[in-house]
């Protein structure tokens, strides 16, 4: 949601499309409606098709395969991809001038390109040779960035227009990393992606102070790019979200929130407008063009879909704004855990 | 010392040259001069020409001027400079078919080079203009990692044979940034790059176990790097150490080393070879090729070379076996400050 207003915000002549798994409620989806051109439902495990049960045998491809999907957008000719935790700053737009496969590279392995962003051509024949890719070589990080860069695997050496400026990628990691790099190039940043395991809505926000709160080791030298998003979220999507849930209560991760929109705060819902282990996408068109973006993506560290989670996993998903409010989590299971505590 | 060593065990076809500070001991000078085809003396702060004049109202620059020097040594016609502390692991020659600037993304800012291995051709006009462009612009990160990425700042976007594959210039910190990709790719490297503060050198080495002990933190997912410099460094280095220091004491860095080579082990001299407070370069050349290294570089964090010293910053030094061993960490200092306390 933060990231389609940031779009919004910077003018884009593009078509938005966000696809989202089969969790995401109601309002949420009113809310996405709002804001995206096109919300598309996203079966993750069940596509139908023979390919995707090839991949069945993988499920610690799940995610990976949701990812790629976006190839089957067809009725657009040029997109652009972008994970649900990267940020706009500026307009854009002139991405769709780049060819398949433009990305910016990877801090971490830096002949990697980093999956967060994207420049891609729908096509179901490149479709298939991915989903053959996977099922024969897997993906060397368990995620989809291993995959696409074992698949487009010329990246690094064929042809520097398809090197997206990093300033298309900003991965927040980078500016800790090598901070007198980013003080003489950050100012012209374009997209910031809050890459490693806490995420813009790990953290508590005040709309009064404009203060952010939480643990900030992390990005102690990125507060800036934090306190945009929040401001976004709280100023442009909270209200929608109010108005979205009616009476229902719901967690805005602000605080004091329910004082100035008269809406109670309980955790028994959908967090932040984001899409709980599962993920969406955002689609950007005109001639022909898509964005998308994950919000259980993290390129380094990408979970299997599916897989039996530990106590520890799920209080890092919890933390990731990831918590399985429908199943393990919901209110009521909370409820009975504090009831037995307080006993 | 060791980095020469490791390119000569790799079967350099290309001239090897190494540039030292006016601090280093004649014995390791000896020793430099078996393993090198040049040894070249650098007064890194009075070179005598009016360009340098200019650019003494910059001391930060330093360390910064010292390495673009080798753009003078015009009876080469292309070389690569190598930082020391780079561990050749393959034949590299093939370096040599590349043009000027080629150079590795950094893992930190990937639009930057890291310049700690590069392609350049030396030449009086190109130093002229570089030594313009320090005094005008300085350099954004305090070394010459900023300054040669402002004045090659097309590197980014201009030419994709200009870009290293990363294994040329193999980040110690991207291993464990991105270990999936290092599985994936690391087996390929040729060139290994210390980087950090914590250098091999920083670590003790027990010849008989082949084991490196110390904080292995940093490490942890690369100790076969820096078991192999440690490999070279006490069996090919310390006996040309040993032999070159005859009866004087030296340090090598090795557990139990006066056991093995008969040698008395004091802090009082040069340590493990390398040039404390000084740095060095190595050179390589056939039609004309050269390589230089660096050791007291670090590209992310690189300190101004005559800045008065706090007491963190001389500990960090010794730390990194940067020492002033001729001068306030002398072993008659040492000696003074052991009675003061034991007394």
């Amino acid at each position: 949601m933060v990231l389609g207003k940031s779009l919004r915000n910077h003018k884009t002549t593009r078509k938005l499309v966000v696809m989202i798994g089969p969790h995401v409620s109601d309002p949420c989806k009113g809310v996405l409606l709002k804001i995206f051109d096109e919300v598309l439902l996203v079966d993750v495990l069940d596509s139908g098709d023979s390919a995707n049960l090839a991949l069945m045998k993988r499920p610690d491809l799940g995610v990976t395969f949701t990812k790629l999907h976006c190839w089957t957008l067809t009725h657009y000719s040029k997109c652009v991809f972008m994970d649900a935790d990267t940020l706009v700053v500026q307009n854009i737009d002139e991405l769709f001038d780049r060819e398949e496969l433009s990305a910016a590279p990877d801090p971490g392995w830096p002949d990697c390109f980093n999956s967060g962003v994207f420049v891609f051509r729908p096509s179901n024949e490149t479709y298939s040779k991915l989903l053959q890719y996977c099922a024969e070589h897997g993906s060397f990080d368990g995620g989809d960035q291993g995959v696409l860069n074992g698949f487009f695997g010329n990246w690094a050496t064929a042809d520097i227009s398809k090197h997206l400026p990093f300033i298309y990628n900003l991965s927040s990691i980078a500016i800790y990393t090598y901070l007198p790099a980013f003080k003489q190039y950050g100012g012209n940043a374009k997209v910031v992606h809050f890459l490693g395991q806490t995420k813009p809505w790990s953290y508590t926000y005040d709309p009064k102070t404009k203060r952010v709160s939480g643990d900030m080791q992390e990005t102690s030298t990125h507060t800036s790019f934090l306190q945009d998003w929040w401001f976004l979220y709280s100023s442009s999507v909270v209200p929608m979200m109010v108005e979205g849930y009616g009476d229902q209560p719901f967690h805005s991760g602000c605080v004091e929130v329910h004082l100035e929109f008269q809406s109670p705060v309980k955790e028994n819902c959908d967090h932040h407008g984001h899409w709980p282990g599962s993920w969406s996408q955002i689609n950007s068109h005109k001639e022909g063009g898509w964005k998308g973006s994950s919000s259980s993506h993290d390129s380094h560290h990408t979970e299997p879909y599916m897989s039996p989670e530990t106590s520890e996993e799920r209080k890092q998903k919890w933390e990731q704004g990831q918590a399985d409010y429908m199943g393990m989590d919901s209110f009521d299971n909370i409820q009975k855990k504090l009831d037995a505590f307080l006993k």
